[in-house]
């Protein structure tokens, strides 16, 4: 197997810096650049990588992305904060250069490299259908300044679409008073937030059916949590031509 | 040691019933007398009982207790829905009845027996002080109308007080929206409360400080789980003369 | 939609009594015939059943099998204790049957039809190829003559099995001395068994990367917590023509 | 209240270094030395310090608090190995020393500045006599050589001693086969040992009676968590004539 040659875009930033590092030790890669905000993307700059991550600003993310494209390389998206019309420009750029050529360029955006929650959210939703109940609890440090975080909003929202989609009505709930507790009501799917010193980003999806409960809990400790799936993402996209947006679509869960 | 002799009031009721079977199974005691809503009690309907439990209603309770008293046995009390009036009455008139007798007669009054939720709350309240952060999470069963539960609502007013007391200011929360969840602030204490069929009655209390957490979970997975801290109560009254609220007392917490 | 007609074998016996009722109580079906183990098993006594459930003996199951697809009706096996040759003679017998048939018959054998159990176990092996250590813990009752229970060494048998087939080296391990505690080593995988009054039947998948957790856990308070499982048996063998093991197979996990 | 003045010895390594910042940020308190390695320690050195903390080596602390007690400052000693024969010396030097002053000096010694893990020994020791099995599970990162670890041995000791004082047999267990699980049997209480990457160092203890289980649960997520217990053992130390072992003995438990 050749390696993949590897460029990094904001690679002075938080993110980026541990990107750089996790692909050094990792096994069939190599970092060929290591380029900042205002390092032109061009063929040369990317010294022949293979493939680009992008771990910059949402300003800056999709016009990078055509960038790396059309010097022919596949694009890894962490940048956050993209919506829905970024993506269908980058989905129809995508597909009239892979017309053109012989073999198609991929583009991998993942709001969320944290293998563990991109696996608890992608297992609730498979559960969901199964249980008369389900509830939601994420647990943070104190300074988060939203409730309910994004990924229990994520998993609310694909959990009541399954369960939408299955047939079932909203989960049993006799309660007359005592609507005041951090967190919300997602779709119908009820999400605590707890926040305590000591923690740092946690979820806990609870299902519930007589006589038996199913807990998924995904703990991220630190930010090292999420080079595992970088580099996961880095492997795949060389072989998934086309967009992808979300790294549970590469992580063989059929 | 001698046995002692228990007699049991709302004998025929859910709990009195578990009591009466706990308390044949049990060494060192025996049931000497079960009575229910229309038994008098009497020194002789209570069959020489040393002690007297009851599991009746709150109408009745206190009219009990005072019979009980004044057929020279202890009491231990399971009745919910007792007010700090009946407390008053109850403790006076065994005041005055201990100062005409050689040794004295007790009354144990426990909201709860559940030996796991006792304690948790107990310690709950003791580690409070040492931490920054504090918060509660209750689960129940969906067909409870209230919440939080009267167990951790109980728990989130000793662990404030215990704060309090050591001066500690609130627990850190940049929180700046989302406040619509099921649950509570009891007196400070975010206190979170999940609803899921499957579950019976569960708490957790999460405490934190910079670098590690503290959790204390106690489960009732059943109504038996009540019994171990009857007969713990019945064998603790009969050497504590006077009023006694609450199980953690016999507890030997110290 | 016309509704399934539902006979069980074993109808007396503690698993077949809660089928029944749960038959009874379910959309969609109805209980049409209760059987137990002297009476013989004809279309008569089936009462033109499209789904026969056995929850017998291993000694009679097989046998039953045979007769109910002689029948023409769909079976449900939930009687544990089937070999391999058992399984073949059954899976012949089908072949050979729906081969002379317009739509064919189909068996379901569940080993286990606990939902959480279930969905656990395959998420678990969906999940082991993406982390760097795995173990397991299971909790039961004090009573249990056997550990680790059945369905750990199954968990930790697919785990293993899905690490293998991803290249992936045994779990990291530094330990030096003290390997006596109740569990096992599973095919690499370390299987903790825990044995605690109180609790019921419980299994716990942890998965760790560096700065990450995914924790997949798995409670059975109670003998009802099968009877979902059950239903989703009944409903789905009647669109699944030929032998299918496990019930992972028909929920849907893709 | 006046500020205590404190000096740190072992002031370059890792715990040392964690003090000198912790105490430096403390209300009340003010870092007066720094001594490493080959410094003296005498009253010059240690700057009319209150307080000396030692964080050196084994080999080097019993001297190190003899020479603190002849400067007349009390002593927190984190540095672990300390022998009984070591503790003997100290005491006996401290009654000395105390019998020809005023008011009397402290030394504390502490193996564990864990508040949580204090804490959960503790708590775990003070509720064994009441339930009728218990059972220890200690999680680490894949590199620690022992196993089970310190703190879990010393929890089952405490566990097991108090389970002996209250006349408790040993835990119920039908197990009849299967003991090659990393762990021990510590003095009849079952100790279970999970190693998984991304973890650091937490303990379970799990307590259960028919129908009701207790869990006490500690995590130590980095090294930070030391500090406040560090902190809490200075201002402990100056009230607190003679000789303590273990921080559980300042925290207000009973």
């Amino acid at each position: 197997m050749t390696e993949i040659k590897v460029a990094v875009l904001g690679a002075a930033g938080r993110m980026g810096t541990q990107t750089c590092a996790a692909v050094e030790a990792a096994d069939g890669m190599t970092l060929v650049a290591r380029l900042d905000k205002d390092d032109p993307i061009t063929g040369g700059s990317l010294s022949g990588a293979d493939v680009v991550v992008d771990f910059t600003v949402p300003s800056a993310a999709e016009k990078n992305v055509h960038a790396v494209l059309d010097a022919g390389a596949h694009a890894v998206v962490g940048t956050t904060g993209w919506d829905d019309a970024s993506r269908g420009r980058v989905a129809e750029h995508l597909e009239r250069l892979n017309a053109t050529r012989a073999h198609g360029l991929g583009v991998l955006i993942a709001p969320n490299f944290g293998l563990s929650a991109v696996l608890a959210m992608s297992f609730a939703a498979k559960a969901a259908r199964w249980f008369e109940s389900v509830e939601v609890i994420e647990l943070h440090h104190p300074d988060k300044v939203d409730a309910p975080s994004g990924t229990a909003r994520h998993t609310a929202v694909a959990v009541a679409a399954a369960r939408a989609e299955a047939g079932l009505p909203a989960s049993p709930d006799a309660t007359e008073s005592g609507w005041e507790a951090r967190g919300a009501d997602i779709d119908g799917v009820r999400v605590h937030a707890v926040r305590l010193r000591g923690l740092v980003a946690h979820e806990e999806i609870l299902l519930g059916n007589p006589g038996e409960q199913l807990v998924i809990r995904q703990d991220s400790f630190d930010r090292s949590s999420f080079m595992p799936g970088v580099l996961v993402a880095v492997r795949a996209v060389v072989d998934r031509p086309g967009l992808t947006v979300g790294l549970e679509h590469v992580l063989d869960l059929a």
